[in-house]
């Protein structure tokens, strides 16, 4: 273990790439390993990239690597997104893009395994970002889908959350749209040479002017594709860390933490209850819930809750 | 709370509301009305009709209440999306329709209150549905967005899950599409008057052709609007139920006592340990945390777990 966690801190991707599978699979020793390297962490900052599926949102993530790759840092990319280029589900011209930037020793990219994670898609994201961070990437792009509650929490998990929208995807997703922009700190419209694209943009500004949030998020136009717009999202992504880092990031960051931990404490408490009940009570009190012999609340009791 | 509970099984319509918002603000004795219900519940079939905005699901609802009601059984409808006509969000024709069912007392219409219910929305739609069910309404249908994983959590909380879709949305919704069919009982392709209908009701097949599963989900086509097929759903909701009765239902009964028990308990055991945590030593190891004095991990073992 001491091993693994030396390998990770010199930034071995083998090494990183084996750390990352044995935190997704909470294999023995995984905490051990987080805890190691935890003290070496904190200096990474994670951009959360999300929107639904037609936005363009992996183009604009391979470009934003590429991005902060010229600005000499070192890029990982997590990919959470069941349709996500990193995970199969690629068109061509993103695989061919994705391989130029795969092909750069100071990128890595890595696709979140299964939706099933044990623990939670989001307990296992944040252990993996605390390896890429300790292994010295210094951008760490997390590109979710946006459909669920999980890929949300771990937007918001990011320092700064960007939501991608499309000019001309319908009203279908609007429900989707809303959840999302509550948790934007910079949204982009993105094919921003389509019809609709201005309109899109004062639609989101309209939504934003209603906020009395501190922070107003910009809104950026790209054209993912060719790159066009993707230095204004850069400089729209300094100023919101800028903006952190002249206090509000301290917050941040201890909500990030405790929230973090509230889903450690629940799982590990969880875990600890049912391992100390006696074999078979479960099975019971299930039984006779089920027929109504006992009612939920009633069961807790019994079970001495 | 007895006269609470004796009004509710009396199904005063007034009672049955108070006891509602009651059990969804967890006002004190929540707990106890529950308990005093429950036996009194298990005889409601779920019905949970999901899917995406624009498939026309809150219309295809009402109408599914009113062949119920001519069947002769008390109906209630729970609206667990945002955007349902229940909520406000709805369309002049969804209003008027929704207006019409309103007015007939074997009728009762509810909506979540809020997505940030106590406990989640998911425990508190198991509630409201156990006092529905008490009150005598044979049949509730549950409305859902599909969207996010509560959601998702309540349609599999029903006894037969209904996913709609329609002709011509486009793929952006395709990820939703397909985690939501991996929980369909029944699949129905309203709007079935337009073009691609029946394209649609294929690829559905094709896709349930793949499935292993000992119940094969029939497909339906509705036209909402005008009630077209909606005899056929009401069918094929019947074979799903009299599928479930002829034994797997009760492996199904015990499957979703255990995820409310856990879903209980877990609640229960976070608030309990927060409770007896020293005054201020969860804000001390957040701190130290954030601070990278110590790993998550090591937080937990600090904190006795």
């Amino acid at each position: 273990m001491e091993q693994l966690a030396r390998g990770v801190l010199s930034g071995e991707r083998r090494t990183i790439a084996r750390a990352i599978s044995k935190v997704e699979d909470r294999r023995p020793g995984y905490q051990a390993l987080l805890s190691a390297l935890y003290r070496h962490t904190g200096r990474a900052r994670c951009i959360g990239i999300t929107g639904a599926s037609g936005t363009g949102k992996s183009t604009l993530v391979t470009q934003l690597a590429r991005a902060y790759r010229e600005r000499g840092d070192h890029v990982a990319i997590i990919g959470v997104d069941p349709s996500s280029p990193y995970s199969g589900g690629a068109l061509l011209g993103d695989r061919i893009r994705m391989r130029a930037l795969a092909g750069d020793s100071g990128v890595f990219i890595r696709s979140m395994a299964t939706r099933d994670a044990v623990g939670g898609l989001a307990q296992a994201t944040s252990g993996v970002i605390q390896i890429l961070d300790a292994a010295g990437y210094r951008v760490i792009l997390i590109e979710t889908a946006g459909a669920g509650q999980d890929e949300v929490e771990i937007a918001r998990t990011a320092h700064t959350a960007v939501v991608v929208e499309a000019p001309g995807l319908g009203d279908d997703i609007q429900a989707i749209k809303v959840g999302l922009i509550e948790i934007a700190d910079v949204l982009v419209v993105n094919k921003a040479d389509r019809e609709g694209a201005d309109q899109a943009v004062h639609v989101l500004q309209d939504m934003l002017a209603l906020s009395e949030a501190p922070w107003k998020p910009p809104v950026c136009k790209t054209i993912a594709l060719d790159g066009t717009g993707v230095d204004d999202l850069v400089a729209a992504i300094a100023s919101h860390q800028a903006y952190l880092q002249a206090g509000p990031g301290e917050r941040q960051e201890r909500v990030r933490v405790r929230r973090e931990l509230e889903r450690l404490i629940q799982d590990e408490l969880h875990v600890q209850f049912l391992d100390s009940l006696p074999s078979g009570q479960l099975d019971d009190v299930v039984t006779r819930v089920a027929a109504r012999d006992l009612a939920p609340y009633e069961a807790l009791a019994e079970l001495g809750l």
